[in-house]
């Protein structure tokens, strides 16, 4: 996939240049100092050498068969050269130039000459306004970018839609001492996408770690395909940008196609088993470790310092990430009380003292690392002058190699012990500055390895009567905005299995209140979806006979006539609210929270991606901040939490079998208490115009 | 102050050693190198010189006066040292040694033998177990600690209770470029203590930034006191560590003490006008910035890069960190359009694009700084090739030197362009690796700020009829836990001026209810503090007529039977709660939060000190996540906000005027709406033993 682009068997540069300061020369030095083992072709109408390499006038005076051309000439002049490229059987070409469709709607005019000409002729473009590739595989080494970190042969690749953050990735990696193996920043992306690139650059056998940067939600469909297809083999993370309502704006000026973008974002990432960070300098250091360490299979921290400041500090670090101080076995206890002096404290925060040798830092580590109630260790450690801590280094070291528990390790060191970094570095160990920092690569380590085992899950099967649900939707006749008529909508949830309380229409000729609610009853009249019932007085509760039912029905008319009413029996309960939209990535975004009037003003609310398994649907309840609530603590009523669950799964379901259905709002539902269930007692449903069958929230 | 230990005249160390591996020998070094500029007297039996210092058999044989001695010898020979310090005349010691009385019971009381001899010569002590002093004032020069880093003169003081942190944070000052003035860590602390040294190392006139570690709360007072007395010239930073429950067990074994103890120190630093840090690199950063930036006066912020990608990061990291976007002026929009190219983006977040040179860049930092609605520069730099860098960082700082605006750049620079680092932090502009980590510093200069606006706060004047209250108190019984009974609690909220629901006892003979509660009335039984009445049963609500009355009280007659039963009128409002305990440093905590059964599962509460300002109480309010509830949304009732900060700000000066009173938990107040105030309809008040007038919670 995507050979061209990344291991072409030649290269040419149109626009070569011999002025220093200018992309067309820097590209050409790139490529010969980054080795690449193919030919290398500056395209220059006037003779001479660049970087040892002889320039030819044109593309035809290029004997050999040419795979891969870096345009890296002004906007204007692009069009000209890929025809020319075209023409020649150039395979794959790469544009650097900006002043397309970022720039505005001539540069996009420009942008799709561009991308008709590459398909006429059957090549694939990397841009416009691309940074370009670089593959480290020794058999290519290719380098073509513009930017300055050399290129240094490793496991992690780079995917980055800003050239600026894949460029601050790769520099940092290559300050680490990681080395990259593929890396592409697409730019505008106008031909070969996101999606396509993971899939070339996860699917290349040398790739173990794959380090994306994202800001829009890539098409959900295909994302999770192509991560599904590499995951078990290549360990992937994802910094994303644009998560705030400032820096979304920045990335484009459609706010509105944005709105739950970062909640899909973060949904559709853990649904793929992607581990998604927010702070540039974890993600490397994360990276960092994931070309060397096994993830923690838990989440049990034990901490082992030479110094007890460090050390709390470490351990307070790891609580508030996440991660549990670890219970030590007795025989742990026993093994560090042999092994240790008097002065040693011993627990889940094992402070060896700053007089500990080489011996007994590597007999803690032996034994903290065996401790059948730990699943990860930290160690803070500085290098006391008197300590021979290179020994402490290599004993360690080896000692944790015995172990099958992953380590990192917050070291300070004086510059003279150095070499215990190297030592440790070489080992596969971490190695970072700060306890905190080491507390965060342990949390992400094993929030990575959690979201594998989750990637793992299947949505749960849900029975749903496709057809009746089309049929009600056929049938029914939505608003100017797409909301469909209340009665319509509860016919929806009752075709897709989704309890709701008792209902029918009030209708001048027929039986007040409809049969079979009960008393109380409800009366609500049908305002347009976008209205809060109770604001608006639109609802009428505690009825309790036909008069007050008459009543009611006698000021909703007045009040809103011409509307449907609808009457409706009383169902109590725990009031949560389910809901869903679909987003611009084409996802169904679940949400599941504190419902009713009161607690919605808390935004207490978790998603999940359509279709969810019965186990994310759990965690998304038990992500909740009022998730206490739901046990009903103090005499309160309880709620049928796994009832909530199968609520949120089917909410789920319907979103994802239905795609014109855009955005759907149970609030509230009342849930009853264990075992009993709950029902939807209000409902609004959106659909996206016809014709439109997946259109987003716009 | 403590002049002897910071700044004496000469030093001898006992236990100067020639292993080069020993603390006594290191000590030595440390004290040469750092070019002390007064004699240097190694006490050893043996003739010889160590480090070029000529050792002396005996401290008598040393002619000169002796300030200071560094007892370099094991636990079991520092009392006999100490002895002889006294008897020469010694006016403080640091005894390094660890097996005191952090290592149990023998070590208490040898530590005690120390304090006593010390004190019977009116030596001062610094430890034991204490990592030394450093003094780098040049006319001082003292590195009298074991410890790695060299002695670099600077404008920071260090304070760390733990020698590893206090290291820690030492040596990554040094290797981001930035000196020190003073430096403590004084182990046990079992003479010269925090608070004393905070005192001698803030009012030392070179000191401009004060940097602390601190484990546990020191005592109120005297903290407040002294960061009082220097905090308008000298910047004060603190990280903590014990934040967590494990955490704060590994400092120490008794936890019971520790209830409450983060909430307290957060109080306790946020009252002072501390900031409060929880990471070490941010710290260091923090710090460093400190010795040279203006802090904003506000949280707005303009992001100005040459690269989109990183420039919309930093802008989601800055508003994630609750900064703000800045909305510029459109004088600034047209300034900006007429520099900048056309390319470019201009708002909040303004990409010069990577083409910008010097003159744009500096332009645009220009425009930007005398933005009026700008409090605050956050720079996102790339170093392109093409670009002459060291003129764009020249004229940038330029630019912002002209300006009155706070800046800092997060770098990405070519190992090449290393001088724009130096460039940017020769001219006081901090410098950082990644986005984030600028956003993080941003956030937290602002913030220290803000506090130091809140510390010019004064607590609010509210009179008290402490004779009222205290006889109250003198009638009252306690149980054996200290609770008060019913009566006597709500007796002291009336003498406080606490308002409270209309309440009476219940008596045989009395009348049924008692007068002046109007109905519905409650019913209440007293059980003991600790009990929660609505789960035991212990509260009857809704009681309309006599009849009901009588009922009920036989009811709880009967289960509870001798225990006093209390009438209280029904009043209706938003639930809250107001508590306070008073914690081991001393201070009274007042907490505010949402109250009643449900809510309380949310532990949505928050802390502030006592005595507490208007200002600060409307903020502990302002802080909550049911903060929107209290505007009523949705036609839900509002909630008396300023009635509640005043009953907060009351129940912190009853806090701070009782010391016995160890515990007050006003749960639930309820809050009518704006204007109409709110009453406490149950109250819990627990006092400390007769004779422990300030005992903490234990």
């Amino acid at each position: 996939m995507l050979d061209a682009l990344f291991q072409p068997r030649s290269v040419a540069v149109i626009g070569a240049s011999s002025r220093t300061l200018s992309i067309g020369n820097r590209v050409v030095r790139n490529l010969v100092e980054s080795g690449f083992t193919g030919p290398i072709h500056p395209i220059n109408p006037r003779p001479g050498e660049l970087w040892g390499r002889s320039c030819v006038p044109s593309l035809d005076d290029v004997a050999d068969p040419i795979d891969l051309a870096v345009v890296a000439l002004p906007a204007q002049s692009v069009p000209q050269a890929l025809q020319a490229c075209g023409a020649r059987g150039v395979r794959a070409a790469i544009v650097h130039a900006a002043g397309f469709a970022e720039s505005g709607p001539e540069g996009a005019v420009l942008e799709h000459r561009c991308v008709a000409i590459a398909r006429d002729h059957g090549m694939r473009l990397l841009g416009p306004n691309a940074q370009g590739v670089m593959n480290a595989d020794p058999s290519v080494s290719l380098n073509a970018t513009f930017t300055f970190t050399p290129l240094r042969h490793g496991v992690v690749s780079v995917l980055a839609v800003s050239g600026g953050m894949g460029e601050w990735i790769n520099q940092h990696l290559w300050r680490a001492g990681v080395g990259i193996r593929r890396y592409a920043c697409p730019g505008n992306a106008a031909d070969i996408g996101v999606v396509e690139l993971m899939d070339a650059m996860a699917g290349d056998a040398g790739t173990r770690v794959l380090a994306l940067h994202l800001e829009t939600p890539p098409p959900a469909g295909p994302f999770l395909d192509v991560v599904a297809r590499h995951r078990d083999r290549v360990r992937m993370v994802a910094l994303t940008s644009g998560r705030t309502g400032p820096g979304a704006m920045a990335v484009t000026s459609h706010t509105g196609a944005l709105a739950g973008a970062d909640q899909a974002m973060d949904a559709l990432l853990a649904r793929a088993g992607v581990l998604r960070l927010e702070d540039t300098a974890d993600l490397v250091r994360v990276v960092a470790a994931m070309t060397t360490v096994t993830l923690p299979v838990g989440r049990r921290v034990a901490v082992l310092c030479n110094a007890g400041g460090p050390g709390i500090l470490s351990l307070d670090a790891a609580v508030e990430q996440g991660l549990e101080a670890a219970r030590l076995d007795p025989a742990t206890r026993r093994e560090l009380e042999r092994t240790q002096s008097p002065f040693a404290a011993i627990g889940a925060l094992t402070d060896v003292a700053a007089t500990a040798g080489p011996e007994a830092m590597a007999d803690a580590a032996t034994a903290l690392g065996a401790d059948p109630g730990t699943d990860a260790l930290l160690l803070a450690l500085v290098t006391p002058f008197f300590v021979d801590c290179d020994a402490m280094a290599r004993q360690t070291v080896a000692a944790l190699a015995r172990g099958d528990k992953p380590a990192v390790v917050a070291l300070l060191r004086d510059p003279r012990f150095e070499s215990v970094a190297s030592t440790l570095a070489a080992a596969g160990v971490p190695v970072v500055d700060h306890p905190e920092q080491a507390a965060r690569l342990l949390a992400a380590l094993a929030r990575a390895r959690e979201l594998r085992r989750q990637a793992a899950e299947r949505p749960a099967l849900v029975p749903l009567d496709r057809d009746a649900i089309l049929a009600v939707l056929a049938r029914s006749v939505p608003d100017a905005r797409g909301w469909l008529a209340a009665a319509d909508a509860y016919r929806v949830l009752e075709a897709a299995g989704i309890p709701c309380a008792p209902w029918g229409p009030v209708t001048p000729d027929g039986p007040h209140p409809p049969p079979g609610l009960g008393w109380p009853v409800v009366l609500k009249a049908d305002v347009s979806g976008g209205i809060h019932k109770t604001e608006a007085g639109a609802l009428v509760t505690g009825i309790h006979d036909v008069a007050g039912f008459d009543a009611a029905t006698a000021r909703l008319r007045a009040r809103f006539p011409g509307r449907p009413l609808l009457a409706q029996g009383w169902i109590d309960g725990v009031e949560m609210l389910v809901g869903g939209i679909r987003t611009a990535c084409g996802a169904g975004l679940v949400g599941v929270g504190a419902g009713g009037v009161a607690v919605e003003a808390l935004a207490d609310v978790s998603w999940g991606l359509a279709p969810l398994s019965i186990e994310e649907a759990r965690r998304m309840v038990d992500r909740l901040r009022c998730r206490p609530l739901l046990e009903g603590p103090r005499g309160l009523p309880a709620a049928d939490v796994e009832a909530l669950a199968a609520l949120v799964v089917r909410v789920g379901a319907l979103l994802d079998a239905v795609p014109r259905l855009v955005e759907l709002d149970l609030n509230p539902v009342r849930m009853a208490g264990p075992g009993a269930g709950g029902m939807a007692v209000d409902v609004r449903i959106r659909l996206a115009p016809r014709g439109g069958e997946s259109g987003g929230v716009s």
